[in-house]
């Protein structure tokens, strides 16, 4: 239960984490974050605003590419640093995002990896784009 | 249901949201991101990681940020465009963490608004810092 | 799957339902029914106010009335027609509420049941008192 | 973080809160509460009643008037003393409720307020009608 040490990483490595997020997924993140924000919980609010119907938490789809740093790439025991998030595009309820990322950078004496991260739907279509700076597993304190 | 519009925006204009992290807040947020890192949900696991005990997922405390910008300041009908969150200090189960955005640059033509970002947990030690970007609201569609 | 109909039931007849009160409940509670008041959600907020810590959102306790209405008795059926609640002391984090209702008038020609509804705390200490008026259940529609 | 305080407050004085309400939470709710009333969480059942489909605990709606006394009007710090509501009509999954309140008395010397309380769905039916009295908060505790 520990992920890829830095020099187990090379350049373009690539790992991806998807789910299709519901409307319980949205209703629970609200709760959670306290986002009560009408343009995600107020299907009559939200037919009168530009996306008009509700759309999902942008940060909600940026915690897929936490996902994939702490369970896939590097994984256990990666310390997150720096992420950077565009929100480029909405997210509907029903909607199924695939997050991504991919090595862009390796800086071995500093152990730090950066990743290009990115979300699309169902069409292919970026809703978030941006870049993580993270810092892979060392040994497990014994 | 609308929140400040540009003009009705000045620089260090501020606001808050804070909450004590439960550790089903840091349940349901795993279940709904996928983000089963043991380092959030093994306390076995996370006793022999630095932390010695499991800590919060980052971008859970980041999701506070984007509840004020959409409940509170500016408010129902911003759009989020982009931040960028630096992830300072750990934060454990049970920390208070307030949220507290500022504005440190308005950008009338582009109806934009630079807000400085920062999470502290209940000691005011900062546990998160960063930058948004968003787009106050404009009037609602008819 | 049907409560009891208004000719079996009689002055005094009595029910209860008990639960622990968990942070869980009061953190689900706040995200179903937006009520982040930092009375529940923020423990240091709550340290500065007369009742020291986080309490449980009174309306929560008296959903637990409504439970043995709808599950125990009279059951399945019944329609709830009017409850009033008075919230007496404050509920903790942790506490267990034992919430009970009596019948104390029977208008069969209405189709009318009056309850007494309290709810106490381990201590047995009074934390709600009220009283309600349901509609007991018909045979279901063939 | 303090609500408004008796002096600050009006006769009409008034404020509402809205949602969607979904089946995830009806499911939450009924999951803390424990009200597992067929009516709300068997629809096999609710297609045979006079209602033809789920309906949402009345009590669930009622909590959204306890969200504006806690965080809008007066706002934390208020103590809740006294609700009654009347059922009047059923909520369905998918319902928008506009919860909203209206100060109708307001009585300085003991401290408390009287306010209108009512739930309207999205074609304005309402759902929730009562009253309710409450302690505007004083100064928090130093």
């Amino acid at each position: 239960m520990i992920g890829k040490k830095i020099d187990q990483m090379r350049l373009s490595d690539r790992a991806e984490f998807a789910k299709t997020v519901s409307e319980s997924d949205v209703y629970l993140y609200a709760g959670v974050t306290g986002d009560l924000n009408p343009a995600h919980v107020n299907e009559e609010y939200a037919k009168k605003t530009f996306f008009k119907t509700r759309i999902v938490h942008g940060m909600l789809s940026a915690g897929f590419i936490s996902t994939i740093f702490g369970t896939k790439l590097p994984g256990p025991g990666t310390i997150y640093l720096r992420q950077v998030v565009e929100f480029v595009a909405p997210v509907y309820i029903g909607d199924t995002i695939t997050a991504s990322v991919e090595v862009v950078d390796i800086n071995v004496e500093k152990n730090r990896v950066i990743f290009k991260t990115i979300c699309v739907n169902q069409e292919g279509k970026e809703v978030l784009t941006g870049e993580a700076v993270v810092s892979p597993p060392k040994a497990l304190k014994k």
